[in-house]
């Protein structure tokens, strides 16, 4: 077997408070020429392309150093014995992002899988990451499964991170499958054009121009005289200001809160809330994350999502870095609003 | 037709802070000797009980005065051209707190009424105020279509005001229908000794021997290692501790918030709420009202709820006022802590 290298995406130093950034993480190679499928389940994954999310931020504040990432992959089977994935397989997995690794039954079994092979190629392979990946799921579970919108009844939904990758797809699906009209929240003018022009929402909103939750509801009430739908992606006055324009009967589903996950100390402030105003309204504030929907436990998501994209319903901007050394600059990315949509990094 | 008088309960002066008193109020007489039911669709309705409730506190804080006091009543069809309430048929409303009043279809359907004529009699109508009323409808509701007790996996249930109408059914369904661990709170001895002896409880907690919602949590910690759901009646500190102390896949039913009734001025604090917690947790908060378990138009509360009183499942305290004169005095032992269980004033 010809030499080959594994490389991984390496956490060296803590990141306790602040921006992450490259002197915060090393890729380590090691040779992997003697990596082989050969007791019964494993099989040997090559990497295609890894995610950089908002999530991980808050796992690289405490532990021991040095440690893998992990996180969300695409990968295809070179080797297997494992009957459920084939060679030449495109899996979407959670794994250590290292560009060639072995796993066996006991680790499929631990991590979250799906199977992608019927739905992309290994040219198009991010979408595992975006439409088809974690992204797609958490638009899909939270506005279908959480806040379940009446396609009948015109329901108004308010989006925040509404051009990352989540909200902008949120905010599709709303609009174009179930009727609503979308009010996305983003911040600066390149990003509320983006939402309004290229994914069709009704309305935007740059939440860099306001700074109080009062007045980020004012601006709600100019778009609208309410909402139905808050898809919480960031928390802090998004929050209030949600929970303050939100009808009778509205939901809010909280699946991020990338308000905090720069906080060291945990003590940036809580939200306050006034639990009164929920129980003649029959409103509801549920959280969720995506993995019952990507795993195909509750639900079809796979097959829906596809369909809907190839019916241009719901697609989702993706933002490329080339080679694994680019990753920690594409999860920076992530902090400072420099990206717009999903961020891929893709190995060669 | 004899000479007939009826007597309204009516608000005199305002109510902005503070305990309400028989200062406030004035039972107003008129003559009622003309009240018939002429026209198609009328009814008289003579009432047998009359609530106190809560809820009815916040509504006497604004508006004009004098005005009649309203609320649930149980009554009998003395006289009527109502086909679907003939004479002698005992209806459960939210009317004015008038003992003998005229009703029309369009009153009818204004309002919310349930047909108790198959569930009680006159001599124990007063159960049409309790289990078989508002009270019972919330515990019902909340407990069974909000937060959804998984029977086989004897989840732990917290409820306050536990030795009120609604918090003692709420455990006692729980307990006694739905195979869950149930841990109440309630002020002073007398009342832990209730919940737990009578009511069956399995833990009780004096919430008047704790002042900060960390205390409150290390009490809950004491009789668990967490809760799974949480039947929310009177927010502030209750409804912190119970964030804190909330399972993976809990649920909060919110229905009541008592400790904010007496507020005048609206600014009594907040909560405080870190969403980010319910995130991984897929953690509900979710408020409700009787209304559509009440009226029928959600389950089947009467048929359900009377079977489960029968079979000694689920009862309520009861605690009478005779006289309509009482009914001030009734409701202010609501916010004095004065009573146990469901307050009815009897019009002899």
């Amino acid at each position: 077997m010809a030499s080959r290298t594994s490389k991984t995406v390496t956490l060296t130093k803590l990141i306790p408070s602040g921006l992450p950034s490259k002197d915060h993480f090393t890729i380590v190679e090691e040779d992997a020429s003697n990596l082989v499928a050969s007791d019964d389940g494993e099989l040997i994954l090559q990497v295609i392309c890894m995610s950089a999310d908002p999530y991980l931020r808050s796992g690289c504040k405490t532990g021991e150093v040095p440690r893998p990432m992990s996180g969300f992959v695409v990968g295809k089977v070179i080797e297997s014995k494992n009957c459920a994935w084939p060679v030449d397989s495109l899996m979407g997995a959670a794994l250590p992002f290292t560009s060639i690794q072995k796993l066996n039954d006991i680790v499929l079994k631990k991590t979250i899988t799906w199977n992608l092979t019927d739905y992309v190629t290994e040219e198009n392979a991010t979408l595992g990451l975006g439409v088809l990946g974690m992204p797609g799921a958490t638009a899909y579970g939270g506005l279908i499964d959480v806040l379940r919108p009446d396609k009948k009844k015109n329901e108004t939904l308010f989006v925040s991170s509404a051009a990352g990758a989540v909200g902008s797809m949120v905010g599709q699906l709303a609009k174009n499958v179930f009727n609503c009209t979308v009010i996305g929240s983003c911040g600066g003018e390149t990003k509320t054009t983006l939402i309004t022009e290229k994914f069709g929402f009704d309305h935007s909103i740059d939440y860099k121009t306001v700074s109080t939750s009062a007045d980020l509801a004012a601006k709600i009430k100019e778009c609208s005289d309410g909402i139905d739908m808050y898809f919480e992606n960031v928390g802090g006055m998004h929050f209030e200001a949600a929970m303050s324009t939100l009808r009778p009967h509205g939901r809010i589903a909280v699946c991020g809160c990338i308000s905090r996950y720069n906080d060291a100390s945990g003590t940036a402030p809580l939200n306050t809330i006034d639990i009164s105003q929920m129980i003649y309204t029959f409103q509801r504030v549920e959280g969720f994350v995506c993995m019952p929907y990507l795993s195909g436990a509750k639900m079809n998501f796979l097959k829906d999502m596809s369909e809907w994209h190839k019916e241009m319903k719901v697609g989702c901007e993706q933002c490329f870095y080339d080679g694994i050394e680019e990753w920690p600059t594409a999860f920076q990315a992530l902090f400072t609003g420099a990206n717009v949509g999903k961020v891929c990094v893709r190995l060669l």
